[in-house]
């Protein structure tokens, strides 16, 4: 609702004049955590600018956490994002404690496992790595003895050159690569690096649930950007990029975790241009790019950065191993020398037998092989996903890769029963709200199709659906 | 100097009266960065108390970086800890940015390693360790497709548990023990969630030069414990805990990192009651433990914690398996839950191959062999490197175990050019400036005699003596 409001033309420095008003008064301290601030139409008086521009105003302040609003009294200036995480009553009380929400809903053990976007370990290379892993003992005997260098094994990064250079059209060295542990400790460096307490973060909305974790923990002001099923509002980030001066957009534009949304390639060149205008960095997170179903997506945003404001993650965890848990950053900025600072400090280094296992299984034929026939089996789960839900009415897009559905179930379940009542039917999936950058309720859910097997697929959806007709009618 | 002042039976209201004024007035800013502060004379006048206190005030304020004295024309204000990180210029300017001060130095490529505080290679135990690869492959063979729990595999810490309790008394169950990759990133995580800007915390000088970064990335204000050769000064420390309310001591007792010190049992037991009394979480870094060359070292602080005080991080990485980065943390304390979700946050789990191929060698009778040997080793290597330094006159205290000899050299020898010739002459050591927390400097040196060969140590050392007593006579 407030997008819409903020794209038309209405002069948008009479618009950033009230914000800006608002705003330092809030920052300043003026005005107080939970404080009415004053109505519409005082402050257009005031200021003496039009009610609809204070609107607007208090609508942005609103979708940005600075103000709330309360039984429509009026607005009230939101607490302060960084207390607000210090709730904890310890012996010895701790400081930035973040939950990490997802892992909280993985930590109960179902049958119906929805809720991780994982592969099933029947559908990995088990046998073949086996393998490699005796090959990596005869080639380095003293891999154990050894640490990596911060940076990651450069055999492994020299071949992720080669390889992203052919795949992707991406320039790079071997020293513009960094190799982490899993995308998650990706996306916590480089948040570690770059965001300050109250530093503005743009999130997709919805968004990866352990980011938006990571970036809180930073004590960032996190602002949503709607993803819809051809893109972003661009009009919409580049006033966000204007107004509001964000430090980072953190996407995952291919095959979106949950929406499964790809961003076209014209909106991927643009937002390039954007980043470099308004000096606001993207991190493009790209974990599903080999997982499409027909065609290939566009060009990761990364292919078009020419001047460092891209840092694109690539985890190849999910589809190849995720027992070493390797991932790779690109980025051709400064902030290299950060990260492998920040690398150092959090871990010194990527075990280097991880690096070595997976540098031979990539390089191998087999890994080609391996994903033409994942591809196919991913494609058949989720279309027996997609046809057990057919009779439902509810709502979602058809994704053409990636591990999710991100589904629009009747607002008339109510989510929590929905949660407790298939945990207890040992079903798991993922609420809508957890996507939220917002933590907002809303009637989503994502469904992952990857990690069970075909009848336990077809079982446990019944089962859901089953559940929630129940459900909806004792309502 | 400042410690024996106060340590003095003099009273301590008094002092704390004056000591707090100074510091209140310095955080509000009424004192600003590098103001000067009133003249002892004029500020014992002011308060009616005896000069000796405010000069006892001003030289902990000075020891704890609150003051600085200038010139001898007086104490100024030290600048704020924090902001004199940020001093980043990039594009895109970053925020809590640290170096690694230590990983700098092991950059440089050298024959003569003497700066890396890691064991030899040839000394871990490889072959055998490629065949526990094999077994783990053999049970468990898709551990490569399955993530760990974010706590860790749950086989390896029932076995750690048992380990724990026959070797050192820990009485714990397997949900009090987080395993982490490497101790590196278990001091991360404890900075992280107990740390928040300008909280206190409490290091020993010497420490570990890479714990020193993770605090001063936290923004800790830390504070230097002096470690002697045969302790602690406790008065030393109760004073800093009931003054200063530090949040936490990052310790390393047992053959101390660089110096090789060994805090004795009854100042273990004092220090754990001194914890709970004033509320001080005491993080204590053993990895050095099974290090020793004739007698087991006095049991670890946390065999005395019943109140979870004391987090024990107990690294195997040195001495099993570098490349594998395993190590474990043990807390009774309810910040488990805070640790779990910065790990998951961080990384969400060590690689679950990586723990089982530990797992397996751990609970191997060979692991005792292979520390034998290892002892025996390490015990020739040290007395090698004394050898070679006998003549020289410089001075050492005798480690009776760990990896390295923390040597004090001719203050007349420019710290400066000696590093940078050694680095011509393909040697490197750890200047002792790297490892004091207020990075002052001084003319001690680490020197590690684990990692090359006793060739290479004779030859090294003989290199070094020589080119010191050369640059010493060119001055």
């Amino acid at each position: 609702m407030g997008d819409n409001l903020l794209s038309t033309g209405h002069s948008s420095r009479l618009f950033e004049r009230v914000y800006d008003y608002i705003i330092n008064r809030i920052e300043r301290g003026e005005w107080k955590e939970h404080e009415k601030l004053p109505s519409v139409r005082l402050l257009a008086q005031e200021m003496n600018v039009h009610r609809l521009t204070v609107f607007k105003a208090y609508q942005l302040l609103k979708q940005n956490r600075k103000v709330y609003v309360k039984d429509k009294s009026g607005y009230y200036v939101y607490p302060d994002s960084i207390m607000s995480i210090n709730d904890s009553k310890d012996l010895i009380t701790s400081s930035y404690l973040q939950k990490n929400h997802l892992s909280e809903i993985h930590r109960v053990p179902v049958t119906y496992q929805f809720s991780q976007a994982l592969i099933d370990p029947n559908l990995l290379p088990n046998l073949y790595m086996s393998e490699y892993v005796k090959k990596v003992f005869d080639l380095y005997p003293k891999v154990l003895g050894t640490y990596s260098t911060v940076q990651g094994d450069e055999e492994l990064r020299e071949a992720l050159c080669e390889y992203f250079l052919k795949r992707h059209r991406f320039h790079i060295s071997a020293d513009e690569l960094l190799i982490t542990s899993g995308a998650q400790q990706a996306i916590d460096l480089i948040s570690r690096i770059v965001i300050k307490p109250k530093d503005t973060v743009l999130l997709e909305r919805p968004s990866y649930s352990a980011a938006i974790d990571a970036f809180q923990q930073q004590g960032a002001h996190i602002v949503p950007v709607d993803i819809y099923p051809d893109g972003y509002d661009l009009e919409q980030i580049e006033l966000y990029m204007r107004q509001l001066k964000p430090r980072l957009f953190y996407l995952n534009p291919t095959f979106h975790n949950p929406t499964g949304y790809t961003v076209p390639s014209g909106q991927r060149k643009r937002l390039v241009e954007l980043a470099e205008q308004y000096k606001c960095l993207l991190v493009e997170d790209d974990p599903f790019h080999d997982i499409y179903f027909d065609e290939e997506p566009p060009l990761p945003l990364f292919s078009y950065d020419t001047e460092g404001y891209v840092m694109y993650i690539r985890s190849f965890s999910k589809y190849v191993a995720p027992g070493l848990r390797i991932a790779a950053v690109a980025t051709r900025s400064s902030l290299m020398k950060h990260l492998l600072n920040a690398k150092s400090l959090a871990d010194n280094g990527t075990p280097l037998l991880n690096q070595k296992i997976f540098l031979h299984y990539f390089s191998s034929v087999r890994l080609q092989q391996h994903l033409e026939k994942l591809r196919i089996a991913l494609h058949i789960r989720k279309e027996i996903m997609e046809e057990e839900l057919a009779g439902t009415g509810w709502k979602w897009v058809s994704p053409k890769g990636g591990l999710n559905l991100w589904i629009k179930i009747p607002e008339t379940l109510p989510m929590k029963s929905l949660l407790e009542r298939s945990f207890d039917q040992s079903i798991s999936f993922v609420p809508g709200t957890i996507c939220d950058p917002l933590r907002e309720p809303n009637s989503w859910v994502r469904f992952s199709y990857s990690y069970i097997n075909e009848q336990q697929l077809r079982d446990g959806v019944k089962r859901f659906v089953e559940l929630s007709q129940g459900l909806e009618s004792s309502f």
